[in-house]
């Protein structure tokens, strides 16, 4: 069932990224109650409501893929589902995988896997490996390399990309990843240089990235400076804007001076525009919200 | 579809320890190629291999169920099975968790989920709120409070429970886990504090312990006897038991004196056990194993 893919990961984002313009990823995140009233139903048949939201997912990637690289499809939202039994929803995220892929979109699977060696080489299997499998996929690297490990080859094999959490965007993130060292090393930089130790020693494309990424929250930008300096060759997939509170700027510090290195997320803030705009039809109102988010990281990466 | 159970986790989960007598668990992680050769099939059809799967963790179920109180299904190896489309092998785990159920077992569901709040109460809903869900899940702390308080509130809500990771029984746990700070307190310590203040707050049940547990890996006695001390609450998911290289004398350190607060996990080493009896029928050679052990484990905890 695996697929053998030439091109290099992070060759094919920052390719998608220059034929955009903008590096820029629009969160897929289906949320019933958050949907346009067109797709809203009364009927309790959880098919009739996959199905709605299978459109409503279908329509947003037509309106983004002119206007951005990559999506983010987060699995939590699909996993939670209503349908005729637990995880239907699943059957979703693949359809939206295949066709954002369909697109030309590069496909991030925003899954936060993670385990012992054994056990993540089964999730690898599951989110890398696969023919209808996404173009990365996030990990969570509280295992330490061995849980990692397995991502990377898999990676490494399909021409596919993995970004390990090093610095996430919540609130509360602080209170673990903050944890410092007697020399006043924090356990994020600790992770980060654990995890460009990893991948510096995987395969490089020839843009310089390696197919180990990191998460790095906008919400934190002048850590995201001292992260740039110890992952020097990971690409940082930057959560936080928009609903989060993260403005452009803060999501520019991410980037190396030459404007590579790093693609921003917006997940509620884009697909669910058409609540800040109640006279706009919404698809129109997800397109302005695209654009917007597209051109203020574009000139807040390309003019620092 | 959220169902609400009157009877708190723990005491459900100590009950069940008294009633078979031993504190283990035996995980339920399907692997197509280490199965029986009852198993195995020749055809190249997804359908037909999932039913075999299917046939073959039944039958463990069977076997296991008169001994031990608990199972311990991974959702990875559910999530990489083959199937007509991506992610169908889940199905299986659902069908898992309602034949154990069935069996009078408790079901812990290994899924290491974890996000930031938003994404957590999504993932909380599909892993804890459904009728259908586990008795309990495995959550991954990294990102603080906020993305382990959604998993917290469901498991209040519905008479579930929630294991955080604190430390891993994998060999490069350590690399990110002992990280310490100027006073020597490891991460995984710092983890443990802040989740039995969490865990502390929630609803303990009459037994005294909290329905947000941690999973403490046996293969580091020394360490559990320090989290013993630093999270009193806590009831410990112990893996590494077997394949792994703990020895049941290793998992009694998660223990209190009174031999309760762990309960003690085996996979491979039980459900696989034909392997190490190529003579015997296979059924009785995963009965065998375990019998040995739930009396190893109960020997070794409630005779220090």
């Amino acid at each position: 069932m695996s697929e053998t893919k030439t091109e290099h990961f992070a060759d094919r984002l920052l390719a998608a990224v220059e034929a955009k313009g903008s590096p820029v990823c629009v969160g897929i995140d289906p949320n019933i109650d958050m949907m346009p009233k067109e797709f809203r139903t009364d009927s309790d048949d959880p098919m009739e409501q996959l199905q709605r939201v299978s459109e409503f997912c279908a329509d947003v990637l037509e309106i983004v893929a002119p206007h951005v690289p990559a999506v983010k499809p987060q699995i939590a939202y699909f996993e939670q589902l209503p349908g005729p039994q637990p995880f239907f929803g699943l059957s979703l995220y693949s359809g939206v995988i295949r066709a954002a892929r369909k697109l030309g979109l590069i496909v991030i699977g925003d899954a936060k896997r993670g385990d012992i060696g054994s056990t993540a080489a089964a999730y690898a299997q599951a989110h890398l490996a696969e023919k209808d499998a996404a173009d990365a996929v996030t990990v969570n690297g509280y295992f330490g390399a061995d849980g990692v490990r397995p991502f990377l080859d898999a990676a490494n094999e399909t021409g596919r990309g993995v970004f390990v959490l090093v610095r996430t965007s919540n609130p509360s993130a602080g209170t673990i990843q903050d944890f410092t060292d007697k020399d006043g090393r924090t356990l994020f930089e600790h992770v980060a240089g654990h995890m460009a130790e990893l991948g510096g020693n995987a395969s490089v494309g020839r843009c310089g990235y390696s197919c180990l990424g990191a998460v790095v929250g906008a919400t934190y930008p002048d850590e995201a400076r001292r992260l740039r300096k110890i992952m020097p060759r990971q690409i940082f997939l930057v959560p936080g804007y928009g609903a989060q509170g993260a403005t452009a700027a803060d999501c520019a510090a991410a980037f190396k001076d030459d404007g590579t290195g790093a693609i921003v997320n917006a997940s509620r803030s884009v697909i669910y525009a058409h609540h800040r705009h109640p006279d706009m039809d919404w698809k129109q109102a997800v397109e302005k919200a695209t654009k917007e988010f597209a051109k203020d990281i574009r000139l807040a990466v390309y003019t620092k």
